[in-house]
Formats: structure tokens, sequence, C-alpha cells
């Protein structure tokens, strides 16, 4: 039985997963179960994961292009309640939640700075489609949805691939970012990040790719050296609820900034997470939701843990003209 | 010249240090330029770090037990001004601050878990007196210290020393923490971490030691598996103010609670963080100093970075029994 658990000071949450295998976490010291050589998520192995909840087929329907599966080695159990109790002065949930793999291609050995443009709008139509299902879902609050390529980077299975986590509580550092978005709204009556694009755009100096709808640049604080985010340009709070056209431009968008981050920095693992509204939200006028790709560069070291305080040896000017000099 | 660089979002700080050899952050790909072998803090090679601000000597005062120098590549200066500055809709602040190294010991294949009780005590000493010193400088604001033990940690110097960095600014996770901790307390005027050690010593089942004033359990929401915390049992809002007596105490505890966490765990890349009171105020009822150690099992997946959500396959509880089986 997995856990929540909140911490009385900050009110952070944890998830206990006793005895089990978990997949993202201790990737190096307790590697998937499968001998070196075999992997559960390429053609042929489909009997080794649980039954598909999406699926995208060739046109003749002989093959996949890309199957959304629930995980194997779950963090949560979709058949908890989660009720909140108390235990001493503590709080804790049952560890409700669903955790679904996105395989994103048949070929163990592509990347997503490596996909042809159809392929990136197939991995970001499945994105949306599976958040869409489960946002549905009463006792979801919130959809994690995050990529972890390489070990270095958390990444367990080689095989292209992302995460989404259905949970009932709210992440710590979203929430943060929320209420200080909301507050920065109340003052000024502007989104925050609606301001910091409209700086971006008039500095000019951290932009990796500007399109009709969507912006990259290299944040002005970024926390990681080469640390990237990609936002639509007009105010949206969800991300679920983008439309065909823009999620396709999106795609494409993602798929040119990774290629310059390959490029510039040599295929380096990086972790990808989706910041966006929790589902059961309306339309706010304060939260615009975004992607951070945090390219896993630098070891990260303990005073960064213990207080939340990041050193970065990279202006992000700099960052951001390097990872638009290789340009072709 | 480095920079303190606010996220607008957040209110996040980040230091950059552009073209600096940064000893602690991008340990593995940029290690020092000493040649493998060479060891700047071992005795004989005083000259390779500048001169100390704290020592402590053998009796006869040949040799010295323990320094104190200035980080040789400081991730901040002491000379700059620390002064909030705009950039468009961004805050900045030169990068102020003082960096400084604690060499603990002379022997370089020594730890912390192998100290002798008096080595322990010298360094803990050193930490206190170095604290009290940099904390009459008015531009600071909070001292951090922290200790990076093993490569996986961070550490790119084998020879065991800690560091501490004096910043005008207030780290992000430890001020979320003493905001919580302000609002529990005037909803219960009573201090949180006061009720987590007696919450603790009635559950009794996280507790790894306890002395006459300190104490030191797995908390009940470890992020990471075998989290320790080390509290002193009698509200205190500032590591520094610590009398003579409990420093002694306090450091015979860690010790003791370092030995069982490297014979449990086999030597365990760890960090080891102070969280203290901002040193300008004055003794609070709400905020309680406490040392937080981090052994580095796992390796940190995307959606912790991306979220402030952890994952910890391992329960406080079991944890604790773990680390207490081994005793002689």
């Amino acid at each position: 039985m997995s856990l929540f658990r909140r911490d009385p000071v900050t009110g952070r949450w944890t998830i206990f997963t006793p005895g089990k295998l978990l997949i993202e976490n201790i990737s190096v010291r307790h590697r998937s179960d499968t001998a070196p050589g075999f992997c559960p998520f390429c053609p042929g192995h489909e009997s080794k994961t649980p039954n598909e909840t999406f699926t995208i087929k060739s046109q003749d329907g002989s093959q996949w292009k890309l199957r959304v599966v629930p995980n194997k080695f779950p963090a949560l159990s979709s058949d908890a309640l989660p009720a909140h109790e108390t235990y001493g002065i503590y709080d804790l949930i049952e560890g409700f939640g669903i955790h679904e793999v996105v395989i994103e291609s048949p070929n163990h050995t592509s990347d997503f700075g490596k996909y042809s443009s159809e392929e990136a709008r197939n991995v970001v139509r499945a994105w949306q489609e599976r958040m869409k299902v489960l946002s549905v879902d009463k006792r979801v609050r919130y959809i994690m949805l995050f990529r972890n390529c390489g070990a270095e980077a958390g990444a367990s299975l080689e095989h292209p691939h992302s995460q989404i986590i259905a949970i009932p509580i709210f992440p710590r550092l979203v929430a943060d970012e929320i209420e200080s978005s909301r507050r920065y709204y109340e003052w000024k009556e502007r989104c925050v990040f609606c301001d910091i694009i409209h700086e971006e755009q008039a500095q000019g100096i951290r932009i990796l790719i500007e399109t009709e709808n969507f912006i990259s640049f290299v944040p002005y604080a970024a926390r990681f050296p080469y640390e990237t985010w990609i936002l639509p340009r007009r105010h949206q709070s969800h991300f679920y609820k983008i439309d065909d056209k823009c999620r396709d431009e999106f795609a494409e968008l993602l798929l040119q900034t990774l290629k310059r981050i390959d490029i510039a920095l040599n295929l380096p693992p990086f972790n990808l997470v989706l910041h966006t509204t929790p589902c059961h939200e309306g339309e706010v006028g304060h939260y615009h939701w975004h992607l951070e790709i945090i390219p896993r560069l630098a070891r990260i070291a303990g005073f960064e843990w213990g207080t939340g305080f990041y050193l970065n040896p990279i202006l992000p000017e700099d960052a951001a003209k390097k990872l638009n000099s290789n340009l072709e």
C-alpha cells in the first residue's frame, strides 16, 4: 500500500511506496528486472505491458506507432480512495493515483530530438488525449506530465517514453508558482507569464524560437544551465484545452527546440516537465501553462537541495546564444 | 561578476557565476584544475589555499587539525555591494557573498563518520565560530552551512570538508519553511518543530538517538530514503547561539548518527544542510534550527524537479529500523 504523507512544516507531500520496484526513482541501483537487451516497450513484447489506454496505428492498422499503457510498476494505485486521515499531528492520504507510460515510438533507439514532425505531433496528441480523459476523474486534482531522457536524468528504460501521473493532491512547487502568480495578478491585473513573454520579446536576447502561437526561451533566472521554457504566446491556463492546430504547432516547436539542445550540447540527458492549471479549475487569468526542459549537465549539490537556492554557471543570454549558434 | 537573479514567478533566486570554475556545481564535468593525486587541502599544500580565517592546531602548535579558508573559486565576491536593481520587469543583485571552506581534518582519507569525538567537536566548533563572525556583517541575511560527501553528492574534492556561504538574500525553501512555521505558530501558539519532537517521542518508531538536549530521527514525510534530521530538544532559533556544552553534545550526536548511516548503508554519498533563523533576527518562537542529512541513494528524476513532489520507496519507520539494526 502506498501512501501520501505531508510534512507539517512546509505542507510538502511525499509518496511512499514501500516494497515496490519504482521505475523512476532509484533507477541506477534498482533497474528494471528485465535482462539487458530485452525491452518491454519494443514491438513484439506488447504482452509485457498492461493493455493500452490509447494507441496510434499505421494507416493499414498493422503496426502501432505509439502506445499509452498503465505503468506496470505504478507509484500509485487507481483503486485507493483519496481520503485524508490524521495520525497524531500528521496528515496522510492513501496512495490513489493513475500512472501511465507513453511509449512514443516503436523504434528503441530513437528519441524526441530525432523524431519526424509526425512522430512529435503524435506524442503531443497522446499527452493531450490522456490528460483530457484523466481530468474527468473527480478524485484527480493535478496531472503531472514528464519525460526523463538518459540514465542521468532518471530514466531506467532506454526506449523513448514519457509519463503521466494523475494525483489527488497539488504538488508544492506548482502550487507555490500558481500562488505567486495569483498575487502578481491581484497587484498588477496582468499575468506574470504574459509579462515575461513581452519582456523577452523586448530584450530579444534569450529567445530560441518564436512561432505564431508559441515561444521558447531560456528564462531570466534559469536554475540550470540551458534550462528552456516553452509557453503559448496568448494567455491559456490549461495545456489540455489547446486546439488541434496549436497542438501541432507546439509539437513542432518542441521538436525544433530539443533538436537545438541535442546539437549544441551533444545529446545531453534531460527532463521535461509540464506545468499547468489544476484540472478542475476553469480558465484563470493568473496562470499560464508552460513546459520546462532541464538538461541534466550539473550534479546538484547539497545546498540546492537544502535551500531551494541554485547555482548556475551559465548566463541565460549565453546559453541562448550557444543554443542558437549551430543552426543549419 | 556574479549575479543574483530572481525568478519573477516564484521569487526563487539563482546565483549566476559566468566564466567561473565552480567547485561544487558541475563537479563531475568540470573538476578542479589540480592534477589527480594532488590535493590542495592536504598538509604541506597550505599555499594552494587563501589564508585561514580560523584554525585549530595541535597542542604543541606544530600542526593544524582544522583550517577554515576562503573558497579559492567562490560563487560570490565579498567586494560586491548587495544593492537591488531592476532590469525591465526583472530584479537582480550583484553577487555579494562570503564563501569559506572548512578543511575538517589533515587526513585526506578520513570522513565525518570516522572522526574521533574530538575531531567532530572541532568541526562543529569551527562552524559556530565562523557563523558568529559572519553574522555580524550587515550585508549578510542568511548563512548556509552544508557538506557534500562523495562525487554523487556533488563533492569535487575528496578531502573531508564542509562549506559556509553567507548571502544577502533569503533562500526560498528556508523562507517557505519559516513562513509555514510562523503560520502554524500563529494558529496554535506552538512551534511546529517542538510538536514534531513530542509526536516522535510519543510514536517512538522513527527515532535514532536521543540525548539530554538533542534528538535525531527519520522525519515522517522524508523526501529521500534514510533522510535524517537532528534537532535541539528545547526550542532554539539560532544554531550559532548554542552553548559550548550543547555544541559538544550535538557534535557527538551528529557523529553517532553518521556512523549509523555509514554502517547501515555502506558509506553512502550524502549531503548535510543546516536550517537556521536568518542572522539578524532575534530569538523567535516559531522557528527551530535543525540539521538535515540526505543520503544520495536515489537519482532524482524529472517530476521531483518539476513539481517539488518526491517519491520515496522507503517508509521512515523502516528506514529508522534499518539504521538502528547494526548497533554494536
